[in-house]
């Protein structure tokens, strides 16, 4: 059995929708974010990252979204959730993945928690105002440069559409007009009616 | 042919480090970052974020320090850079990298570009101020909860011993005392020593 920690409206719900799509048979434990559950001294012996997504596993705890993601696709094979056989996708797989983490989420990541990169509250605020045009950057690159079509990759569905449809959910509440980018608006609609995501969100509003 | 675009002082060495380990032929191109050679438009055809590390393979171009690691390790089997028989320690290699390339990575930019997430001069500077505190938080976590030694996976050497090795080098820069971490400190000891390193060290300075 697997036990992923989550909070609703952060990048765990990637790996949720992984653990639905793989059929996986997992628990999940919902923390309370504005309790500061995930910095209690239960959860960071779980995750001393005081962060979510965590996932315990019976081989050990894994985080990062990137990491759990090709794991879960990688212990459920028949759920083709990564192109395992082909090493090259797999790397473009592993490219936007570590995009979105390294470089979306943390452009995102300047609106909420600035205090995170500096103490005062001028840079802070500073901060906030450049994460507009930051995240519409992002998904500009995203659109023109990187999504293949159907899916991120091409025809083969992967992570990174559970990955790319979580961070577009983010876009509305950063003030970036999706629809702008017509690419990914299309695939945000495709991915919202397919069930296993519905079924997801519906248990994270539960 | 391989043909990797890298430039001294950045992260693409932890890739250049790989392709030296992996004893795969490649070509190394450097690139004049204070001549903003990252942002020609010749080099934004190879790789349109205008960074490094860029990795030119037959079957196109890779980006992202932790894909282009595992995509090394996996291309060279033989010179057993990543755990590739055991799903859950490749995961964990994966984590580990994730965690430097979207934390301690984006910890240390703080330093040299705040301009990136801000456009007021004096939030850049208050970034500054901070960069030491984090990366010296985030190497705490990395020796006292992450780093199971010899290796960063313990017995196993892989590509996450590359990247560490590799942001490690950025402490003195940080005003972090790489000391207090005597297990990180003994690593990159060890790291300097082994012959690779020393021929890419070489080969980036001449």
């Amino acid at each position: 059995m697997l036990t992923l920690y989550y909070a609703p409206g952060t990048c765990a719900l990637a790996t949720h929708l992984a653990l639905e799509y793989a059929g996986a048979p997992y628990d999940a434990v919902r923390l309370n974010f504005k309790e500061q559950q995930q910095r209690s001294p239960e959860y960071l012996r779980v995750n001393p990252k005081g962060r979510v997504p965590a996932l315990v596993t019976p081989q050990g705890v894994l985080t990062e979204t990137p990491a759990l993601l090709q794991f879960i696709a990688q212990s459920h094979p028949e759920a083709k959730l990564a192109p395992l056989d082909d090493a090259f996708l797999l790397a473009k797989m592993n490219e936007f993945n570590s995009y979105l983490c390294s470089t979306v989420h943390v452009a995102h990541a300047h609106g909420a928690r600035g205090y995170r990169w500096s103490d005062d509250a001028e840079a802070i605020e500073s901060m906030k105002k450049k994460v507009t045009q930051n995240m519409g950057d992002c998904f500009e690159l995203v659109e023109t440069r990187m999504f293949q079509g159907p899916w991120v990759l091409g025809e083969r569905f992967s992570t990174s559409d559970l990955y790319l449809y979580t961070l577009t959910r983010w876009l509305e509440g950063d003030k970036v007009d999706g629809q702008r980018f017509a690419r990914v608006a299309d695939h945000f609609r495709r991915m919202n009616e397919q069930p296993q995501v519905q079924k997801v969100l519906a248990a994270q509003r539960a």
